[in-house]
């Protein structure tokens, strides 16, 4: 593709009022089809199943090598770029926590611009990056939250806002990050905040109004489903933690929404016996009341911040020859789940990083961990080692998972040296309940592996000194795509992990790429701009050569 | 190219030891041979004698639509970036008002980056643009200037301060926004300010020891010569002007610096009656005591703020069959001059925009203008309309000559409309002395131009809403490069102006293209990041869309 070309495209499409201004609406059965139409991404990631694989094959491991940027887009911002693109009748969408961007799609001009306002002081309450994960496309506007606890609505085609509703009071430790799943009208939400002892929750929004239709907590007060698994003698509870940080994902067959919940805070797990439901948990919900319908528990009673928020990709598994509804989740307690997606019954559970300290596996017949002594050493303050750190065997860092079954995942090598102390409640400030430092290993922090979600068994993996913390992106042409925090935006076999392209981008890379077609022609987007947690918490000094700058990418193969 | 190859041979050349370590002295010979030598860039654009054409021709008319980015580098700045890159040792040296980065060529990856810290106040003094135009090497050491008038010598290995010189007090309404010139040890540079009624000055720093040589005022004080071009009865030479913030050329074989001279403070003339040497002049210098060998002026008495800083462009011309060693300067005020660089007198001055209302051409016998009316209209107080405006026919963006006499300028189309008022002066505020607003024409606001250097004949144009507001290259592949505002980064076949290719980068352009080899391979590396005097005082609302970001773009050949 010339660029050139593509600009006097798009003067085609504006002569025929093809473009920016010809937004239309999108419809519930549009969003739960948009694995289906290249042509658009209206959702999170590129599907409600969040499988990040693309039908899409006309990139290939043969022509990878011809792959070049078509344009780039300056985002204005110098915070880690963690937003998934989206696009609509040509136009790109993305966020960042201080604006939101419509780009035409076809030449990488602003279509338009719209800040986005806060108080001076709500980074303050971000503890592991000023980030924001991604709009969502509905009914002509575009949604998201920001980082003071807000969700807001935009016109999509002239990013003027149409409402915007107060979630909770920021100064409190409550924010948001993370981009609205939108299922039958309601934008769906979780809240961020864990290291601040704040009480989770996720939310319903009528899309329409932007009243709120539902608040579900995910830390039940006393008396309600769920309080037996929190001391009754204490008020540990209402700073339990359990935020829901990351977009969840929906099945329309059984009609369930799926999110992940967070740590219990603090992370001193010996001041709050019990399970802690539903922190470290995953939730399948009624999306029009919030409701949980059931609930699978990761790491009961968590000592290790691990988180439970992953990403839930929706995809089928084979079990005894048999197809299963399935949920994945990579843990950042260092198991693969795979999860019957209807009765929450666990299926399989494995390793997905070398080194698990606090549990020997996961009991299939319970879903429980079969814990090893360390955990309780933990929560009785014992000075301890263990793998994968806070930062987990995955972080946020999304997998792509293949219809086959193969996971690519950007997994994590560090591990933590912890401590558990009496942590003391103050609101809007840092609750973390231990001390801490990282421990590193000798060679790479991270690798991005290929790994059999029913297995566990890594095929292949590449491993890089400092880790990888974006998305992954795999497609049927047999190619997967992520970036590195050095500013690599990198192609690879699927089937073998041979490198097959790399472009240094401005900045580095922890966003995450997607992939579309535009008049039969196949495009990767992904954002570039360092920071966020590992940036923030590693103090990884190599980080001090990649400048910071936010900016949107897009590659194509370079005509013959 | 594929990056990734580019990647294990930086790898290798590390291995080797070939890498950023490896900067050695550079000479004053090596200097004057920079454009014979396309491994380095060791000057601003990369000849003493500032023509930005280049001898390479791997990128050629056939084979430009293949241009594709090789790396991308973020400045991590939002300001304009007007910076020349150099290049030494397969290290890139790009300048930003805020910091110095060193980035590995081959790969695209920081190798240092040293900030410039600066009073925050200093943006206050500096009129048109928060920028910084490049660095200068010689003997292992890169020098550039500071916004609040510092001449800093680094440590081209390790970006390590070796000495930094305070040339003023920058909340005067001094500033440095020029690029070094280096000549026989001596690190020339001259001053900003214009706008604020400094009085203006070139000077000459020891390059090993930071210690001033000389400074030569640009307004003579009383009893000096060119004192009688101003009142004797004021002290209007006292903040007259003369700003000198473009970087001279040198010819090494007549041992002068050549060196333009900005507009006359204020820019009511009917306030200092006189030439008002040497304002809206060049002169010719000995770079070893800054003394001044002869000058001719373009804009006597000048209330216009038709500065004469436009970068002196040393070629050699063809008069009456013989060749001349000649300058060529295409002046704000809507001339392009030739004058013999050995006597100073005028060859050729013909005008490259369509529309000079000031005079009616400049004499070739006497070297001055034949001024109109509105000239004096303008002195006496009168409220005239004038082309081309105070950002002149051209304004600083540097254009590129050819050996055989085109020059390729980026040119303005548009006018102003003034009144010269009282004006008061305060250090370190605007002194305008004139109230003026923009007079824009029906379409295109500017044009790329080739122009014959000896008559002024446009060849061919291509016009811009915005106009283009960066620098310009030519190569003898017959291709010409410049960027737009709106980001594009073009190339035209010089002899026909055919587009031929184009990039859309992620901010605009403003910064100056050059281009060099490695490895047998050619390459064009460009700064993107909108901002400066256009953006700044034109309330181009369109510029609107134009996000901001500074970045290193670098591009070459894909591989067949």
């Amino acid at each position: 593709m010339q660029p050139i070309r593509l600009a006097a495209r798009a003067a085609l499409a504006v002569a025929l009022g093809l473009s920016a201004g010809a937004a239309t609406a999108q419809s519930a059965a549009d969003l739960a089809a948009d694995a289906t139409t290249p042509g658009d991404i209206l959702t999170y990631s590129g599907s409600q199943a969040q499988t990040r694989h693309s039908a899409l094959d006309q990139i290939t491991t043969a022509n990878a090598k011809r792959l070049v940027p078509v344009w780039n887009y300056s985002l204005a911002d110098t915070r880690g770029q963690e937003s998934s693109p989206l696009l609509m009748d040509g136009v790109m969408y993305v966020t960042t926590h201080a604006s939101t961007v419509a780009i035409d799609a076809a030449t990488g001009k602003q279509v338009w611009k719209t800040s986005v306002d806060y108080p001076a002081e709500t980074p303050r309450v971000a503890c592991c990056g000023i980030v924001n994960r991604g709009g969502a496309l509905f009914d002509g506007k575009l949604y998201r939250t920001t980082l003071d606890a807000h969700v807001i609505a935009l016109d999509a085609k002239t990013g003027a806002e149409v409402w915007r509703t107060k979630s909770t009071e920021f100064r409190d430790g409550y924010s948001f990050t993370v981009a609205p799943l939108i299922v039958d009208g309601v934008v769906i939400v979780g809240i961020s905040g864990g290291e601040y002892g704040i009480r989770g929750y996720i939310e319903g929004y009528d899309a329409q109004s932007g009243e709120r239709l539902w608040r579900t907590y995910t830390v039940p007060a006393p008396g309600e489903p769920g309080s037996e698994t929190w001391p009754s003698d204490s008020d540990a509870w209402k700073n339990g933690g359990g935020p829901a940080w990351l977009t969840g994902t929906y099945d329309p067959d059984l009609n369930t929404v799926y999110w992940g919940v967070g740590n219990a805070a603090s992370w001193n797990a010996g001041l709050r016996p019990g399970d802690n439901l539903y922190t470290g948990s995953m939730v399948a919900m009624d999306p029009k009341t919030g409701a949980i319908k059931w609930h699978y528990q990761f790491t009961p009673n968590d000592p290790f911040d691990y988180d439970g928020t992953n990403e839930l990709v929706l995809t089928d598994v084979t079990v005894d020859g048999a197809a299963r509804k399935a949920i994945v989740q990579a843990n950042r307690n260092g198991f693969l789940y795979v999860i019957d997606r209807e009765s929450g019954k666990l299926i399989a559970a494995n390793k997905f990083v070398d080194r698990v300290d606090w549990a020997e596996g996961i009991d299939l017949s319970t879903g429980k961990p079969n814990e090893n002594q360390l955990a309780d050493d933990a929560r009785n303050g014992k000075q301890v080692t263990y793998w994968p750190s806070a930062f987990g065997g995955k972080n946020w860092s999304p997998m792509a998972v293949t219809p086959g079954g193969t996971a690519f995942i950007n997994t994590l090598n560090i591990g933590m040296n912890y401590k558990a102390v009496e942590p003391m409640y103050r609101k809007g400030v840092f609750y973390f309940g231990a001390e801490f430092s990282w421990a590193w290993p000798e060679g790479d922090r991270g690798y991005l592996r290929a790994v059999d979600v029913m297995t566990g068994e890594v095929k292949w993996q590449d491993g890089t000194p400092i880790p990888r913390m974006g998305g992954v992106l795999s497609t049927d042409g047999g190619v997967v795509f992520t970036g590195r925090m050095t500013g690599e935006f990198d192609a690879y076999a699927a089937e073998t992990g041979e490198h097959l392209w790399s472009f240094q981008t401005g900045s580095g890379i922890v966003g995450q790429p997607v992939t579309w077609e535009m008049d039969g022609k196949q495009y990767v987007t992904v954002a570039s701009g360092v920071g966020a947690v590992y940036a923030l918490f590693s103090g990884d000094e190599r980080l001090a050569d990649v400048p910071a700058g936010g900016s949107v990418w897009t590659f194509a193969l370079m005509d013959e």
